[in-house]
């Protein structure tokens, strides 16, 4: 780096990367630009450079939580996906993760489509025995296939399902007769539907407070409503306030959290609020773990 | 229709039209690509591609209200307009209802501009002896005329009034000294101001339960707030929140409810949240009646 | 002006500007197009073209508070700003405004960055021995310097204390340690921060009730929530409603105001909600003082 | 105006608008922000504000022409339009423009859309007694009526032929089969196609300069090629470049203009290339006559 | 359908689909929203809307060509497509396209992104012994692979190639090392870049002349230059101009054209020029041919 | 760098900028984020994001040029600029350059308002004693002061020529009568309008040939016309073509080029055809150098 100069490719506040020196229990940032499986409105591709662009709208001090942002974390650029492989991406996104897991860093991944918490939450598996993933979304993502196709956007919290993790849903409006059948057939998904969460936020608190196992966070960011985060790809109106995610990343900040993920955010346009939202969902988190 | 193909030009879950076998006490879509009398910001008159679009975005199974969309309904098309002639184009309108009406089918349309609602409201009258409107808008729309026109978005519920319907405007926050004079002067117009909904819901919902008459459901969507709907001919500040409107569509899923506009819708963009939210509109209307 | 004309680049509903016969005690409204010192996103230039082109969206009765708008005030146009120097351009203004100030009237700043307001200020505490600066905002903007300099949107209140004056802070959520240590130091800033607002709104009105000064509002647009006011320079998650603000507003109508600024409205597209927001802040003010 | 202001939505370089004085043979701008008839896509009636924004963007030295802007000219401002009635709108107009014609000023209008022509004409034609409309635009605008309107921007020209004046179309490339067969019906209506413009601007240039009536020039912004002029209601692509209409209006520099109009610029982007494209073809006109 | 009602998303000018009369040797278009193999912008699975909703802003009478559009043709829908299954996809489209040759009905696809055109081509090839594909486009889309996926935008015109029919590319000015040597080593693909058809339009018309077998159209809309076409998925400066392409459809209008395709359209906005240029395409195609 | 990622805001190609091995005669990219002294329209600040990320649209071969990018380049991430203050932003910009210098490498700048080159040119007159300087731009930029400041976008030719050195403008189509006065008065300023390079792009060439000093190349990206470049501060209908700019850089293919700035880049969205078009200026001269 010359004097004068510094990388805005890389989200604000990490840490300079030297391989050989890799601080053990931090985080690590990938991107993931892939959104190949989209079925309504494309362009998610464009969410890790435009979160980043926004995460230099904040300050290093987090007024809200009173609070530094002084975890230690890393941004390891974005991995090479295979527009229109899915499950190519899938598995290039868990080799990633699980180099970055070997590196003693937790990962943090900026989507791109939800499919890429697949991969991520593959490899999380190998590592912890028990997961339980706190899953924010207006969507369940709970069909077993969408239109013949096992791995997509639609799938992907079936998949992840199947490798045996407790799932804790929040923020949930939109969803088909399957997927209810699906969640009344099985005993380790819990539901917060949206106006569960405007009505009773301390249940929520207070069923995350009794969470165990180590715990992931994946925030699709069509859990907000559309009024704060347009630009997605499924928007479902009615969803969470700022606030309300706020909380339910504060009553995770005393628990173990082995990685995040944002996803969806689709916007080309630099400073959309989505993009500022997602930033914010990250400087948040690390402000608050 | 060939084997692998549909119209993606009709509102999602639409029944085919078959005019020999169209089923009874159905409803019908029509748009009204209309807006030659805006006074502030046009555009409305893309209201019926962007809403159409929109419905695609939704399952046929209703998460919010526990309920699948099964109610039958029919997308006609779009009306023939007259730009720049508003009595003429809402005359058509008119026609074009009368001829739905004939069919035992209750007519859905999507604006345009409010004007619309005119030639509806004239064709159910003559079906209908007595008729209640529930008006959710931000302005009363009562003006007499409108720098000398009858026939305008700003003079739609005079003329509405006129025909001897019994009214119901909720949400209003915007409004003349002229149109407070008048609805004082009346008996038969009852008004929920946009605080009023905020703090006594349930005064509306009660309100609405006592309704005797049928209902016709007229929803301008600068109803709702700007930051839900911003795409609207005169966005007003400080309106209803999407479970608000939602609120009102339950309270009168056990009313006899004979039609339904949803109108002012303003974008060119596919998928902009005002698009989004009317389609919202419709949908719950079909998942709940 | 011809029978026909109007005057479309001036303030809806304000009086003819006749510079022999201003009426005491009236307001004046002067934009500053000026957005040099923007740390992150530009473009606030353009905020008094599109907050008056916005205000022709609002009617002469003010439903919400039941009260015409018939405060007289003129608009007197923009001032010649220097692109790329703060310091001089804060003078100009400075100058503008006493002259303002000699006319009997009180003066209302549409900006533009909110450096606009130290000239204002500046000229208002020669005329008042005591101020109280009701500053409504996401952030501080008490750095004592940005980068070196001293003048810019990020010291703004800074220079402004240092004129004697005291602070009401409301809506703040985003500050760095060095201003909150700056606070604690003080004895005359008095903080809301946003859930302040949000749960002890009747606290703000309280306090504002109780101050004894006459008093400056100074209004930055990003004190809204970004989904209500998304084109700022900094947009901060979390931020007011609009009945938060009217509330406040209101709370202010029977104190002494002696002026206003409403900045950092960073939009190109007319009719876009932020500007439509700036605009209502001051028809709200106008209607209610 | 105070010391240190100046009215930033009057056409830049503008003369002061003192009605006691005002300048014999000067030239007078009136916008006309009326877009009711528009069929395809609305919006210009936004076109007065965007296009006097972007005439700030001009220097008082015409590089291209080698000539100081120093004609006089003032900015009347806006007519006051009837939303949804193009007939009572012209007629406005018209009165306008006599009014203007009373003060020995020869107006500029700003649309909206081209209806306005016909009440400036009109007013035109009767203080002289030939007059020849020279007509860029995409459409020859010579319908008989519209769906059964006979004001309208369709229609615009076939008006104006009635008036008995003589016509110039220049620029055309989208037309009706009974426009064609209309023009071929008369004797005094001369065609340049696109494409005639590209190959042989040295013909219309002669013929230009020919005319020996007194001229009115109508620029319909959709006459420039789309990726120049894309905000306009009727796009159609292949048209006139920048360069071409210069040649147009310095083919009219010696002759008698008596009026000029430019019409349909449909945009509200502050900066967007039509309404500085517009903007340039005034303030081109304004430096060569 | 109703008296006064159309179907405002089937092309402009379509006929009415009775699938017992179909007329023979017509033409029929589907839609293909399908976008997931795009590499850089993504987009063109809402070409189907944005392009049939543009094509409502032309004439019957076609100007520049002299010509009524009187060619009859259908417009059969979209195609249901596989998100993230691109192989899948392109079984569907050519299944379906082998039900419209069953009519005796040639195929015109609405894209959606390239790779659509394999499908269409393969059924092509099973009813004509030779084809000459005539492929507009800015890129040569003949990779043998793409990151190892062999259905792709990027490989369309490999797999076409395969597939036996001879090519002619014209308006390329980006390609990859390993696609000139294919080139080179393959003797039926001929070659006219940007620069041969802006300075030798006439050999291209000659070359056309001279094509013996019946003729394959596909238009990749990024052949326009991006002044005309920039919502493409791969924007490239430097392309054709409108009358360019023009001249190319009309070197055609003698020869036996079987089919076209126009895709890589890109936008959510209606009335974008992109939009319009791609059904202008379509427009001077049906009005040529 | 993990096995499988990349850093997605890094100019494409450029290599890794290992600092104890740079290249000698390299080239080195610095953004200069920074648009304090606009005047019209500002955004520029964005440049560096936008131009780097399209820079991944093109490929590694140019079939323009027949020509692989193989010349060595680093990216060397943003200046850190002072907002607000031009002239200390100067004074890193020029430290900056001044290190890049002392690494052997020469300088390549992405901006940003034009402001940044004066930077640049005054580290490289300290280097080589004479230097001529390319500008293409639609403006002279050669005021003595601009509204009393010595540094900014409109002066920046000017405190260039003060250093020195040999100026070629090429493209300019608007100036003051001052400008045009002050070129008369000087010896070494040479001069190609807009029309001069429609007319004679030989006289250019020749021109460019004929320069015996090393050449220093700054383009602002309004030279071109604003249906290729919308987004810059001051748009200029009437601009070079894209072939005419690869024409000029093609010219000084065999010159000794010692530096590049590629400036006034004004778009908040991704993909723009400005930002892409910006790209392709580095890029063609990375091929061709």
């Amino acid at each position: 780096m010359l004097l004068n100069t510094y990388e805005p490719w890389k989200f604000a506040f990490s840490a300079d990367t030297d391989f050989d020196n890799i601080k053990k229990d931090s985080y690590g940032i990938i991107g993931v630009p892939f959104d190949s499986t989209t079925s309504y409105h494309s362009g998610s591709r464009l969410g890790p450079v435009v979160v980043r662009e926004a995460s230099y709208g904040f300050e290093k001090y987090n007024t809200n939580f009173k609070s530094d942002l002084d975890t230690t974390f890393y941004d390891f650029g974005d991995v090479n996906v295979v527009p229109g492989n899915c499950e190519a991406t899938c598995r290039i996104v868990e080799d990633t993760v699980r180099e970055i897991l070997d590196l003693g860093v937790k990962p943090i991944t900026i989507g791109g489509e939800h499919s890429a918490s697949i991969g991520v939450i593959k490899a999380l598996t190998e590592k912890y025995e028990k997961l339980t993933v706190v899953h924010l979304d207006a969507h369940r993502d709970l069909a077993f296939d969408f239109i013949g196709e096992k791995y997509s956007h639609a799938t992907v919290m079936r998949r992840v399902h199947e490798l045996g993790v407790d799932l804790v849903q929040v923020g949930i409006r939109s969803s088909s007769w399957e997927e209810e059948e699906f969640v009344k057939s099985t005993y380790n998904i819990q539901t917060f539907k949206n106006k569960d969460v405007h009505r009773h936020m301390d249940a929520v608190e207070y069923y995350l407070a009794t969470v165990e196992t180590p715990i992931y966070l994946s925030v699709d960011m069509d859990v907000f409503d559309p009024a704060i985060a347009p630009a997605v790809g499924n928007p479902a109106p009615g969803g969470l306030f700022t606030s309300e995610v706020e909380d339910v990343i504060k009553a995770l900040a005393f628990k173990e959290v082995v990685g995040l993920d944002v996803v969806e955010t689709a916007t080309d346009k630099l400073g959309e609020n989505t993009a500022v939202t997602a930033a914010k969902v990250i400087y948040d988190f690390l402000s608050l773990i």
